[in-house]
């Protein structure tokens, strides 16, 4: 399809924002006026910029108010919406959009509408455009999708069609459904928006929180699969503003964009059947599971022999080639990397790898949604081990099953000495600070590459600000990957993966076994047994036993969960160890808050 | 009246909180379990500390979902209540907040709801507590004051009392007239908090949106006078908890959080009689009329002199005693300050003049309300000019009205040489750059202080962020104060006074003269004044005189706006000239983005 972009969706000047879009491979544009009238380039210029880039210009939207306009006030109306005629031949620009009206006075009358647009219409039809009328949200009377397309129907026009908006029309509770008996020829324009689920009024959320498809919550696939299905043929434009955006890198930005653009057409590429489907492209699938292997840390600063020897994992292999080395501990795994790794991150664990065969569909995806692939050095017969840099600056290193072809493990000559029998069962979950102004684009690494699926955002409080939190999982696959955003956004905020939590089966002989090691553990306020036996009504051996052994606990259901951690170690990250019983599925969110206050001590 | 502010209300760990509310003069506290639980001091420890301190602990808030229980977990309620009962015991507090039950599966029987909540009376009573119940805003079935005051009732329990909180009151429409039928006696607890007006899901509003009374929009006023006619003599306790608050210094919050209570006691003292208005303490009165004087320049890096005299401003007097010159154009004063000031600013503006008298009274307000005053030596015979440090770190200096004694100009000697007739009429407003966590504190200083009232807040794009305006008048004098706050923070960001705009009554002829002089003007795209045409119908020569002149233009019912700027000025601010026509009150909105985008060129 034709991918387009509004201008207002990229932060900068008009130029830095043709040349971002162009960089990352846009068609078109759509021009927002704000930015062309604060801009010292004339019309002309701008056609001209933007042809020399390869961008057509594929919508303008100059005027607001224009329909249910009081008779007495039309004539204006008529002025203004020639002279930006006017500007649009200058463009070269054909279609204009034209949003319904916001202000106060407007009439409530569905055929003055149709009548001042079908007016409308006569001075574009001359001018050689069309105009696409969108319900906006917000709008005074026309405000929902099916409104929108009566007035469109009536003022019966060769130049007055239908612009379809996903943000407008889902916010409202619209689906695809609505769009049945829209013929595609009278559809003008199609814009994709994507936002979280808020309750809050439409027009703020419209604001500050839209994103890209596939990072919000909305079913924007399915009204773009309605448009297309109804014989839509246009642009398919991204018209995305939040506070996020505002501020970020137009060619971060544009790329972020794109992407999205990429991964609608392969979400609409499995949806679609008939006609509509040989427009869109389907991208390389992704792994049907996905499985936690290992973490990584580097070694550059300091070495975590003494810590991993303390928690009972021991070297059981070494890197044919490199100098990194395996450690394991039951069948929880961790690399430890003697080399110096590039890194953004502040702390030492820089990677996690992952088993989702096949690894070179994986490959391939990563590649099509430009997800940027990380360089490294293969020696011969090493296992193809793709390695993907996510924008928090996480490492994920991909493997095929263990015995297959491009196995992890396959990497490593195994090392004498079988390690003691052991209870740990692997890696559980994986936390990742990542800057907030990321969390959009994290959220959409995982999602779009590796088909883990977010679950609501969570919030705690923090003796200085406050955490957000939001875990991903795979629908088949036993990784586990937590985003925290902590909205204190000091320079010297962890930033990668901060949180390394590993399960057992026995967490009360571990923390005996532990202790005997010299391993430091977070301690736990004494207050807290008070507040966990009221809250499920424990009984006293049992409280005394968490309180001996130093364990937090959380309850759900029948599910039961243990947990300790260590402090933050100087390395930039912490571990957790962890006892799942009962068909517990949480992450102990409950004593986060004891967490983060007990490790914010000095 | 007893002052108290919710642990909650403060950043950092329980003991810093407690520090920092005591070093504030509050004289209680609510404590919020979370940071009792994780906290290493055990009950007995917090109970020595407050006292320690001089402060009481007046609410504790351990449990949720008390009321309303499906009767088969009710033993569980009892168990978990009596337990944090013992924990009351040991912090020697004794009265316990119940708020209204969120369970989804909460039964909706305002019997059983008092049923349940006086057999925790009974627990309450045996161990010499007061519940106070409070309905949450988002409550499954209570959420009304009405309601919680119902269930109150029906439990009949001296131990079971209301509680009164102003944001769950405000956010559900409630005023201080649904307390009508409640005697004094049956209320058990008032908490405070304001908020914006904002149109979103209650919860989310409440958790991240609350500010001290005076900052936001709420009639928290009317509730707390309502509350302390109905008979009620108890502590006013802040509850607030926000972004901002949370992130906050906590000695800075807790000094702001007092010096709301002080001036929510001065607005209630102005309108409360009778026995209530015995209760609270009013503060020194403000001037009932705040009038704009000059502007303050630092030449301490550099001379200001060649951009006041190109825009015709000349010296007219030099200070007493200071190496401190007065110069004026018209009506328009600016006083440059040779001397060394110190100053948390980023440009070279660094104080506002206002004529606001009587002086005395101003300056006792602002000790009063704990408004820091700027220390300064003062000459024999000089004005006694109280200089006050905004929260944004711009000095005000309060003048008497011209002749009268602590008159501005008596500390100049005149220099001779009268500057020509002008037609400037004097500063029409300051722009007032503010980083977002200071902007709420900023409207207070001059709400409470000089008694501004604040605008709408409006936003506008920058080409890297969004600027969020807020404009704030007295309700008697010309006194105009915008206060920016841009949310792209970077440590470059201005702060401090960034605009001067000053009032003129011919802006072509003035526009004429300052090209004549050399001021450097910021270029106005010519794609504005196409625009500028459409969007208000103007003839072609009105638009090429704007144009010639280099004039931007807005116009608002019969009122029209002409003005100008200068580019920003290496000195960290830009002036603005302009002529109101018509009875124009506004700030040329309309052109704000082009003004951002322009200036942002390199």
């Amino acid at each position: 399809m034709h991918r387009g972009i509004a201008t207002v969706s990229l932060s900068g000047r008009l130029a830095d924002k043709l040349d971002a879009a162009a960089a990352a491979g846009f068609d078109g544009i759509e021009l927002f006026d704000n930015d062309l009238v604060s801009s010292d380039l004339s019309p002309a210029d701008v056609a001209r910029r933007c042809a020399g880039l390869g961008l057509s210009i594929d919508l303008f939207q100059p005027v607001r108010d224009v329909e249910g306009v009081p008779p007495e006030r039309f004539d204006a109306v008529l002025r203004r919406f020639a002279a930006k005629l006017d500007v649009m031949a200058g463009l070269g620009a054909t279609t204009v959009l034209c949003c319904s009206t916001v202000a106060a006075d407007a009439v409530d009358d569905v055929d003055l509408s149709a009548e001042q647009l079908a007016r409308l219409g006569d001075l574009a039809h001359d001018a050689g455009v069309t105009i696409a009328f969108e319900a906006l949200a917000w709008g005074r009377h026309v405000n929902r999708v099916g409104r929108s397309w009566d007035v469109v129907r009536r003022a019966d026009h060769p130049a007055v069609t239908l612009a379809v908006d996903t943000f407008h029309m889902l916010s409202r509770g619209d689906d695809g459904s609505a769009l049945e008996d829209v013929p595609g020829e009278r559809i003008g324009f199609l814009q994709v928006a994507d936002a979280p689920a808020l309750d809050m009024d439409v027009l703020e959320w419209s604001r500050h929180f839209r994103c890209f498809p596939g990072q919000g919550t909305l079913d924007v696939t399915g009204v773009v699969a309605a448009t297309l299905e109804a014989g839509y043929r246009g642009p398919l434009s991204l018209e995305v503003f939040s506070d996020v955006v505002r501020e970020a890198d137009p060619r971060v930005t544009a790329r972020d964009a794109m992407r999205s653009l990429i991964f609608l057409e392969d979400q609409l590429a499995a949806r679609l059947d008939g006609p509509a489907a040989s427009v869109v492209a389907a991208a390389p699938a992704p792994a049907p599971r996905t499985d936690a292997a290992f973490v990584e840390l580097s070694a550059a600063d300091d070495d975590p022999s003494d810590l991993l020897t303390g928690l009972g994992f021991a070297v059981v292999g070494r890197h044919r080639t490199k100098h990194v080395t395996w450690w394991s501990q039951g069948d929880a795994h961790v690399v430890v990397n003697h080399e110096p790794v590039p890194t953004t991150l502040s702390g030492a664990a820089t990677a996690i790898g992952v088993v989702a065969p096949p690894v070179a569909s994986v490959a391939a995806r990563a590649e099509a949604l430009l997800w940027p692939a990380l360089a490294r050095t293969r020696g011969d017969g090493e296992a193809r081990l793709p390695g993907l840099t996510a924008p928090s600056g996480v490492h994920v290193f991909v493997s095929a099953e263990p015995g297959a072809p491009d196995d992890w493990h396959a990497d490593f000559e195994p090392v004498d000495g079988t390690p003691d029998a052991s209870t740990w069962l692997g890696l559980d979950h994986v936390g990742v600070a990542v800057p907030a102004d990321v969390l959009n684009e994290e959220v959409s690494f995982h999602r779009t590459l590796l088909g883990l699926e977010p679950g609501a955002v969570e919030e705690f409080m923090e003796p200085q600000g406050r955490l957000r939190s939001r875990a991903l999982r795979p629908s088949s696959g036993d990784l586990r990957v937590v985003l925290n955003v902590a909205d204190t956004a000091g320079p010297d905020r962890p930033r990668g993966i901060t949180q390394l939590a590993f399960a057992c089966t026995d967490l009360r002989a571990e923390s005996v076994r532990l202790r005997e090691a010299g391993v430091a553990l977070m301690p736990v306020p004494d207050n807290y047994y008070v507040d966990v036996a009221a809250r499920f009504g424990l009984d006293d051996a049992t409280v005394a036993d968490l309180r001996d052994h130093g364990l937090l606990y959380d309850r759900s259901g029948s599910g039961e969960l243990l947990h300790l951690y260590t402090p933050v170690l100087g390395t930039g990250f912490y571990v957790e160890l962890l006892e799942r019983r009962g068909g517990y599925d949480g992450y102990g969110q409950a004593d986060t808050h004891v967490r983060l206050a007990m490790q914010s001590r000095a």
